[in-house]
């Protein structure tokens, strides 16, 4: 048997929250989505106005942060043509999401899930990714 | 041209968080999902014990009293062997949830969005569908 | 934060190990499955002989139980047609078995991942979880 | 008609302990998956700490290399934009892997199966392939 840590949907909700904080600041209405430990979705948020095609983006983004603890950011510079991972967005069904916007969720250095942010720019939703994953991350 | 009325994150979290109070008072941990005039998601929220599987059934019941105008309870006394729409849950990928716990959401008559909820038996799963609709549809 | 128990490999083979030994002794070899708490797979086996078609299922059966934390003889119970989770099999992209075989694994009364078998007929795939459930569920 | 050879369950288990053991090595645990002359599973493990984005990974490694009689490696190189085969990653239901980890399993010059690795970088998934497939090849 294993123990581990995994987020609660207060958890989810605080990294949403701090995500919903950031993308209002940058004026660029997003998705954001929370994987608990098993990749399994806890909670999403599309803002008003933000991307419908990016509802299933942030969820996937999340999962595959969780799938491979990794941000889709650091996936990306070795998912592209010649790069050690190339095709990794072909498997799990098309949930494998290699741009920026997914980024795992630690407690005590073990990954407890992870977020994912689709609305805007890689640069925008890499930021507000990052504003929402420091909810946990820097806990 | 025509002009539509929908639902904003504002609204739907109100409708989760009626939701959410029902499940707690009925000690059933449920998955509560609200998607908008268009079908699509807006937000969604596991409780935390509530199934992994259920995720996907509440966004679908959701998806499905909208992409029909009809609380999923009433669909499913229309989709049964030899009933006028058997079969229908082959229809929309899969998307078609044909069993209680989704409602449509309505503003002045016009279908505005809908919830779908998923976490226990049926009559539960209405009954928190019921509630949280009640959000909107009693206003 | 949640803080929960799940399989670990060892664990998973101890399972796969007790549900061998009770195909071999029905004499109908059988494809054997272990989902973890996040209802992911940790480990399958298929014995010699055993149907190609219950590779998939097998690993559903499990995914299912640990989805809904219920064995997919009672939810199949509730599945057909004029039951109240009629339908449910077309959720979660035609993951959801709805026959015997499938049994959750539990912890001090917590489900910590499941087991499923597909080889045989219902009767025979659900001695052969019981089994194989036994080397979980009995301690 | 034609008489084929194929792996046992026997022949899988050995295949994979040869790769745990080799994954232990590197410190990196890995998804193992081995699949018999119909490109269909035998046999599957995640090892603890293992990434679960790398089971759907590894199990279709292991079907592309018996698909095509190739190692994923080798056909990676015959995959990328401009070369002969770019594009086949979307061909066979998303289940075409076109990175390293991938090999034909063979006996006599035929090949009777394939092992599929994931879980590492594609250096460490091609090392603990090659180890698993030594269990075979070697023999």
């Amino acid at each position: 048997m294993v123990s581990v840590e995994s987020l609660s949907l207060d958890d989810a909700r605080a990294v949403i929250a701090a995500g919903e904080q950031k993308a209002q600041e940058n004026g660029q209405p997003s998705n954001i989505a929370v994987v608990d430990h098993g990749g399994n979705l806890i909670a999403h948020v599309r803002m008003d106005g933000a991307w419908i095609g990016s509802i299933d983006v942030s969820i996937n983004k999340a999962f595959t942060s969780r799938a491979f603890d990794i941000t889709t950011k650091d996936l990306a510079a070795n998912a592209g043509p010649g790069d050690q991972f190339f095709g990794i967005h072909g498997s799990n069904q098309g949930r494998i999401m290699i741009f920026a916007g997914g980024i795992p969720l630690r407690r005590g250095g073990q990954v407890v899930g992870a977020v994912g942010v689709s609305g805007g720019s890689g640069e925008q939703d890499q930021s507000v990714a990052e504003a929402a994953a420091a909810a946990i991350n820097g806990k």
